[in-house]
């Protein structure tokens, strides 16, 4: 029996004509290798944004249900095309969008996760060695409703079918090469990593490294499939992500991750009830509001401060949130400030290595960066900064933390 | 209970966001006027143009069911920009694609007919007052492959949902103002009719006015619709096609269609057998080429020539099919002319009017145009001449038949 592998294009691996038939001739040469072929794209380059454009012009909140309609014709354009060159090369192919490829997701818009695959479609199709495209980013509630998965969803529907359908492993073909230290684009010394953990990968991913989705890790991590990060350029071996990364470095820190546009929001003066914590980010949830850290804050015997950050382009529906919910949740005012980024690093190493976090600190006081916010778990610490201040953290964290790339691994690429 | 109305509106009128956002406006209009509003939108301007063209930079002759699956996506991002455009302008509503819409049909790609719908989810729509906007020229079939209607599908959409949902009325939203004796474009005293019957109608959209998709006349008159032809740009009196048209006016020649790009075949030296006919036609059905004129005539005791003219983009294809099945039908060798075009006559008064074949031939021979085939029914003659003579042979029937503006009635638009 022929192992099924899934491989996953992203925005950039099929941004034009020739792009889609590269990515089709990476397709043929993975069923000639004697695998069965399931593989998800993206939509092309900049289509998405182009959508995104046209129903800006017409609203400034367009409805979200609306927003999946548009948004999902995005991948339904590539697979269709991806098809067609395909069969150009000799290859039998057959395209399904996420509803066709029987990907059930819960009935939030914009922002749905994966209750479930029905594999039904893509294993017959399979079974008559046919290359299967499916589109990413993209799903189908119980009632009917076209549903999209947010930002990255295209590598979650990939990690997702590899798991339902007992793939031997999921390959991200991206823009990079791999897994590196932290973004190659900022920090020029950043090094690949030949493997990685899953954790270590979750905490990259949600620290927003951007390579990989953070809910494709976890669904890799829950389901155990080895994701494989590669190029879609260069023909170079990628980073693997799997259980058990090996001992190639035991470094404390093993990658560094940083994202702008950070907002801080600041809730002053709650009452100090059992529930106001709860009530507070319920209300933010079930709009689908992405917190990241949270501090609370005694301000008094019965009162208290909350902090919370945010990605900005969440901030207006955020405020409106809590106003709306203002006379419930009984606080005074709100405060926010904008412009901030987050750092952090990250590695598995870190729990046996006391006194991380406050090198971390040492090195940014160093650099004259005032820190906003802090949070940290096992294996990563995450300080929020002004986001003017990211750049030269970053570099600076980098060096300090013996990432920098070394000469006689130098990437050529 | 108010009255469900369907309107339609082509490519033209929703081709950018602006237009997106006057087919919103005469959507609220319907609505506040008392009816329940079902909105069936076609892909923006030259949307599908594009997407074909990335197909056809791919391959020459794309994969239909793909074709489908990238067209389709075009009525999918009108449908949510118009849902968005309504709810900008108070008005609550929803978007369907063709499958959600319950629209089911064979499964041909490129060209398939619609066999039901099931209206349960639009109905509920409705039935919340909701303005419910609705994917043009897409439906399923009952294996869930995604299929589109063929060239002006989405008007069979409306007029099925019409029919479906017995609504009072279809108005189909395009670039004229009505339904005219001739292309306007191109008979500069073309005359905008006040009504047209079924047949007529029929007749004229089989030959290629382009106002309005046969099968979509044909549904209508099947299921008595009255269809309403009006400009999405002006506020003016459409056309009402029904099933008595006024006697407005009682002549032989209501109409005049044309279109080119037309190409004769002839099959030589056919064996004349109960089933030579028959094979060769079903040959060419089963792949979906659309055949118009049809001429047999026999060259032997036992031998036959077949002439049929089909659109010029179907060449390649009918071509090829007739190679492949040159053994099983027997034939010598096959010829075809093109740079052809057909134009036609049409009216119900023509069956109490013996000789307008003939005037019709009068003013061709006057014109000196050679007439390549003939075909002719109760209500119409066509011929098919040289493209290069079809306009002068357009006006020339135009002003013999009476068809020209009178001065009174001029359109000022």
């Amino acid at each position: 029996m022929l192992a099924t592998i899934v491989q996953k294009f992203g925005g950039t691996s099929v941004g034009d004509v020739t792009k889609i038939k590269r990515a089709a001739e990476k397709v043929k040469a993975a069923m000639e290798a004697g695998n069965k072929v399931v593989t998800v794209v993206s939509a092309m380059g900049k289509s998405t944004d182009a959508l995104v454009g046209l129903a800006q012009d017409i609203s400034e909140h367009p409805d979200k249900r609306e927003m999946d309609m548009l948004l999902s014709t995005g991948e339904q354009v590539t697979m269709s095309l991806m098809v067609m060159a395909l069969k150009e090369i000799g290859i039998d192919a057959v395209s399904f969008t996420g509803w066709q490829a029987g990907i059930k997701t819960e009935p939030i818009h914009q922002n749905a996760r994966i209750m479930g695959i029905e594999t039904d479609r893509v294993q017959s199709a399979l079974d008559e060695n046919k290359a299967v495209i499916v589109a990413g980013f993209q799903g189908m509630t119980e009632s009917g409703e076209i549903t999209t998965l947010g930002r990255g969803g295209s590598d979650t529907t990939a990690v997702a079918l590899a798991a339902a359908l007992k793939a031997e492993s999921c390959s991200i073909f991206t823009d990079v090469t791999g897994v590196y230290t932290c973004d190659p684009r900022t920090a020029k010394k950043a090094r690949q990593l030949h493997s990685i953990s899953y954790d270590e990968m979750l905490e990259l991913a949600n620290l927003g490294a951007g390579v990989l989705h953070p809910r494709a890790v976890e669904f890799a991590k829950n389901y155990n499939v080895p994701l494989i990060v590669r190029s879609s350029m260069v023909d170079k071996e990628g980073t693997i992500v799997e259980e058990e990364a090996s001992m190639e470095q035991n470094l404390a820190v093993r990658g560094l991750a940083f994202e702008g546009a950070v907002t801080k929001i600041t809730i002053e003066h709650l009452p100090n009830n059992f529930n106001t914590m709860s009530n507070v980010f319920s209300a933010l949830a079930e709009s689908g509001i992405d917190v990241d850290i949270i501090i609370q804050q005694m301000t008094g015997k019965n009162e208290m401060n909350i902090s919370f950050s945010i990605h900005t382009h969440e901030l207006t529906e955020a405020l409106s949130i809590l106003e709306k919910n203002k006379e419930e949740l009984g606080y005074e005012h709100i405060r926010h400030e904008d412009n901030l980024a987050k750092v952090s690093i990250v590695g598995s190493g870190m729990v046996s290595n006391p006194g991380v976090a406050a090198n971390m600190f040492t090195v940014l006081s160093e650099q004259e960066v005032s820190i906003k916010m802090v949070s940290t778990s096992e294996i990563k610490v995450s300080v929020v900064i002004p986001e003017v201040d990211m750049v030269k953290s970053v570099e600076a964290l980098h060096t300090a933390f013996d990432l920098d790339v070394r000469e006689e691994a130098k990437v050529t690429s």
